[in-house]
């Protein structure tokens, strides 16, 4: 079967989320302890690690959560200390990975179609893709929230292949978690890259199901898969 | 009386918060254009600005009603496209006046206590303050979402001179607003300093508890004013 379109996931795929993520935790807590907070710098990020572990991201409490945590009163000035530190260090980190644009670009140019399947809020989602200067590069964009469902739900990568008008067996899924693009992906029959950066680096397929196709440590590393997947053929 | 103290408003005092609204509210315009918004750019800044006129300004989402307004549905890309030009240009454009942090050092120098009282959300006026970088220069900030009550009540600037340890007749207030700066420090016996600047600008006096003690045009004229009240005692 001839590869004619490549889905990515956006977060740790298209870039460094993990790196960004850590970054902006760190300088959160050096711009609070700058403002007034006496604490150890790494006993702040544990905490800090923990409360948005238990609140989940979305929470928009966190460094509130946090001064209680420490026996602080509600203070603005720290928290907001924090906050101009976090989305500066977010936005700052918000770059594809070295190799995007170049490899998106060589992709486009061998005629594949390019789509994205991701996770989130669809306006968040969009603002990473916009400041990430990736917006024009992909023919489709499926984002959970608009579908409402989310991966690893088989239709979402079913919806995704009907858009952009090839059959899931003609395309390739690449993304960096086992538990949500693998597992999906290979379950409608997509070919699966994983790539192997960020946290979710270190989980291991516990059954066929979830066994990728491929395993890449670099996103131009899809161009050789694709060599692979025609030598094959 | 002896001065003592100055107490400054953030926006359109410390900053030029019109041009910034101005510039954000028109780059948001330019991307959402660009991201497939079919307007012209003149009509959108006028929906816009009537869209905050109507909802306020902390509304979530005025940006969903513009679409609705010129028919569109519900697009998180044009949505994020706007979002992010306003975020940038919100951003890029919060800087002090030219003369503010001369003027505000200068006042230091001379022994002044210097103290803010504006009105608005805690954290997001201190982001402000922190994103000029003035942080660092203030005795005491008086932010009404802390104390329950807002500019031109009286109590607010008793509260700010009780806190910087002098009488209300030994402390000056410099606002852009007549309708908040002017009238409220007037009522407790502070001198009071207009800044002509910004939308506010054209605003009359309507009597006497209106009318300011002195007319500035930039900040550091407030040296002047302090010359002025010196040669009068």
């Amino acid at each position: 079967m001839k590869i004619k379109a490549i889905f990515f996931d956006i977060d740790d795929t298209l870039y460094d989320s993990t790196l960004q993520t850590d970054m902006a935790r760190r300088n959160t807590i050096r711009a609070m302890i700058e403002a007034g907070l006496e604490i150890e710098e790494d006993e702040g990020i544990k905490a800090l690690n923990e409360i948005v572990e238990k609140f989940g991201s979305n929470y928009g409490y966190h460094l509130n959560e946090l001064l209680r945590e420490f026996g602080y009163e509600e203070n603005p000035r720290i928290i907001a200390a924090g906050i101009v530190a976090y989305h500066s260090t977010k936005i700052a980190y918000l770059v594809p990975f070295p190799d995007t644009i170049p490899t998106l670009l060589k992709l486009r140019d061998l005629g594949y179609g390019l789509g994205v399947i991701t996770d989130g809020i669809a306006v968040k989602q969009w603002e990473k893709l916009i400041r990430l200067g990736l917006q024009h590069f992909f023919d489709s964009v499926i984002i959970s929230e608009e579908i409402g469902i989310e991966k690893p739900n088989p239709e979402m990568f079913k919806i995704a292949a009907r858009k952009i008008k090839c059959k899931p067996e003609e395309a390739i899924m690449v993304g960096d978690r086992i538990d949500k693009d693998i597992v999906g992906a290979n379950k409608v029959g997509m070919l699966t890259v994983q790539l192997m950066h960020g946290k979710h680096m270190d989980e291991i397929p516990k059954n066929p199901d979830e066994e990728p196709d491929y395993i890449i440590s670099n996103l131009r590393d899809i161009l050789k898969v694709l060599k692979e997947i025609k030598k094959r053929n």
